[in-house]
């Protein structure tokens, strides 16, 4: 299975591809797509969405996990964000794909084990887990997290719906 | 020439189309986008990305206005509006639309030409300026605002075009 992850933001939108067999994880690519601030917003937004969609053909994933967010420093920088966001769930929702939420609190759980583990703790682990030469930049770091945060979660589901059916029989 | 406005929001998304002629405004149609609040976040974005690609298709606008929003209320109702906002956005520039934003100051003091009015107060002036039989749903009635508010300022801007033609002689 091919995941693609995204974290969203007005001024970079981090992205990761890795695809899970059987219990491996395999890192495929990851980038960054940058906004100009001085371009304005609608045209910021078609950059983003017309990046990811890109990226979305290219690479042809299965699904998009993005992490979900509860809370901003304040309403202007979470109206921002808000806007990116937006966007990148329309790019996997418009391409006909499945398009999965996680917190931090589980992205963080997935990568480090520990819900509270710290910026760097996930970076590093996220290197690890999907042996990259070195740390990847920091969205796209972040966005292989989440990535590496639904493969982990569809696999737990996939060994839960065997546990269910077997019972069932 | 041929404006969409909107009115963004998670839960309901209002438009309308006013035709500019000479001075004179007509309505043409306007209405609402209701989301189902037990969807998922990305369905719903894609509803509201549907619905107003279809105005789009249906009524052929020339502008796009949507209103700026500098606050909310709080931070997690800020990150809901700039979803359905981005969303919007995206909307009227992937159709290939000039997106135009106005503050809610621009849209006051171009439908009932000051800046503080009331909500009830625009909705009258909106319902006038347009002849419609009554006042539209809230949202819609909004969206008609912003929509007028671009009528007026790109009449003001091609008068303000012509003088300096005028002047450049």
């Amino acid at each position: 299975m091919r995941i693609l992850g995204i974290d969203p933001g007005s001024r970079i939108t981090g992205y990761g591809i890795i695809e899970k067999q059987g219990n491996r994880l395999r890192h495929i690519d990851n980038g960054a797509i940058f906004t100009r601030s001085d371009d304005d917003l609608a045209a910021r937004l078609k950059i983003i969405y017309d990046g990811l969609s890109r990226v979305i053909i290219d690479y042809a994933p299965q699904a998009v996990a993005v992490e979900q967010i509860f809370v901003a420093k304040n309403a202007l920088s979470a109206l921002k964000l808000g806007h990116a966001r937006g966007t990148a769930l329309l790019a996997g929702v418009n391409a006909g794909l499945p398009v999965f939420e996680y917190s931090a609190l589980q992205v963080k759980s997935a990568v480090v084990g520990y819900g509270r583990a710290s910026k760097a703790q996930v970076q590093q682990m996220v290197r690890t887990l999907v042996s990259l030469p070195e740390i990847a930049q920091e969205d796209a770091s972040d966005a292989l997290a989440v990535a590496i945060c639904h493969a982990h979660s569809a696999g737990l589901n996939h060994r839960l719906e065997q546990a269910l059916a077997k019972q069932g029989r």
